[in-house]
């Protein structure tokens, strides 16, 4: 297991500065006040494709080396992670398969075919997916890109932080949220290179808490299956991330599915900005424990902006 | 009838630096690629109070002389006017009373309330708010600070696009929307100073034309009650903002309520911004004349993102 270093990182971010957008960092007087805390939100909702992800995909994509070009890059995913590697592999103008199940929104399979990207479906189980992917890497010889669990990507996610510390003076605590724990891991490389005295913490839904247990374990503990409104963090830690979480992480805080989607409707409706469930675990967090917070200045990673606008949670309570 | 001039827009612009924000401008290459032109977003709906209502309300607010503080200013309005002079007045410590049809949104009143406020309602009638209005005036003794017809508030106004042309170089059209008038004289009021040869579009609903027929016709044409999801849009031009709009506008492009959502949808799911129906018609205009801004550097007035978020317009239809 190759474990990502700051060289890395700085690497990455000369690599992907092209084909990413160095995203703002906003505030509002009103949830400060409402905290009690300076909160500073690094809107990777503005990014491309519009997420943090394509941090980590570009990152991997413009690694490759021109032998690997032509067999291209495979991944599975349903998320974020599948656009924004269709867009990274577009941008190189180089193949991209995704792997997805047939029951994914047809939103998001547009999404990777307004990319480039081609789609292979699978049924919606473990076992239809690796079948199927493992199937589609045989044909194409394609470079696998996992949406985590992949030093490239790590080294790419953790970009995202450092151009906060550029953008932010005097930070004492990060809050980001944590499914497979790659942001995180990524905070926690630059962090610890950077800024070692800034906290990091992990936000996460009640319902996919396996990270929070993990921590508490010693051990990464996967769940099948979890239920959360904050799709893009139901899935487990795996070696590489438990590597970075175990190690740095200062704590993982759990809401429920009803703060989220508060502070979630809190968000757009002060800031006036758009952003996905998982990424409102980071206030729900902060509104949470309020005097974990009180009186610092806190960074903030609105993670993404990829939402069904026809269909809210709030609209289905 | 006083016609403000760039000096004042000056003065405005040092007076209210302190309550308001400078508002970022954004882009989107995908919008880019749409229309064939370069969009500059100028997001009026990250202003304090969620709109550039709040420029001219406090430019009024932060011109009254010491001994009218004390009777302070008053309003009728149901909108984003009446949340950003109850703000202003707020951050002056003074009175604001505001005539509301008691019909208003809920939130909308809270807004003014929460801002520190007085509501005074009326029926849902001009005589009605009128005679209500009089009364609240002969009992306070308040300054009227008219929405937009105002020389304070039309200065104010103009110190967007006065930002506006010091983020971007290069303009060559401004687009923005055409209610009363105040944020298309305050355009004219500092274009027609600083770069007189960038053209000024105003964008207005077909069902809410009154400000195009006018143009046409070579006076004032006030419709009464039109009916548009546009809210902001629906008031008629009055002689000081015709002054401007006569004088400086280059055309008033119309949109349908459809293109009107089409333009509003397009930009949360693009931009993952919230904005009002009232900024999309913009967009609108420029997706239905694309001739006219193919080639060229626009900058788009995005007015507010005050929106009821359990009621938004693409549900509905």
């Amino acid at each position: 297991m190759y474990i990502p270093t700051f060289d890395d990182v700085q690497a990455a971010e000369h690599r992907i500065a092209y084909y990413i957008r160095e995203t703002p960092v906003l505030t509002s007087a009103f949830l400060n006040r409402l905290t009690s805390a300076d909160l500073f939100f690094k809107c990777e909702n503005f990014q491309k494709a519009g997420a943090f992800k394509v941090r980590g995909a570009s990152n991997a994509v413009f690694s490759l080396r021109n032998d690997q070009l032509e067999r291209g890059v495979a991944t599975h995913s349903s998320g974020n992670h599948a656009l924004s590697l269709s867009y990274a592999a577009g941008c190189r103008g180089i193949p991209c398969t995704v792997v997805m199940p047939r029951t994914a929104p047809q939103a998001k399979k547009d999404a990777v075919i307004g990319y480039g990207g081609r789609i292979v479906e699978c049924e919606p189980s473990t076992s239809s997916r690796e079948a199927t992917f493992a199937e589609v890497v045989k044909e194409t010889g394609a470079d696998f890109v996992h949406p985590y669990n992949d030093p490239r990507v790590i080294a790419g996610q953790a970009t995202c932080s450092k151009e906060l510390l550029r953008q932010v003076e005097g930070l004492e605590a990060i809050v980001a949220p944590i499914g497979g724990g790659g942001m995180i891991s990524g905070t926690c490389l630059t962090l610890s290179n950077l800024a070692p005295d800034v906290k990091i913490y992990a936000a996460e839904p009640e319902q996919a808490d396996d990270a929070a247990r993990s921590l508490r374990a010693g051990y990464i503990i996967a769940d099948d299956a979890p239920v959360t409104v904050a799709d893009g963090l139901k899935v487990p830690l795996k070696e590489l991330t438990w590597h970075f979480v175990s190690n740095h992480v200062s704590d993982i805080l759990t809401v429920s599915e009803t703060e989220i989607i508060e502070a979630m409707v809190l968000i757009w409706k002060i800031m006036k900005i758009v952003v996905e469930p998982s990424s409102a675990v980071t206030l729900a967090s902060i509104l949470k424990n309020p005097e974990t917070f009180a009186g610092k200045r806190v960074g903030i990673i609105l993670t993404g902006g990829n939402v069904d606008l026809d269909s809210l949670p709030w609209m289905n309570r």
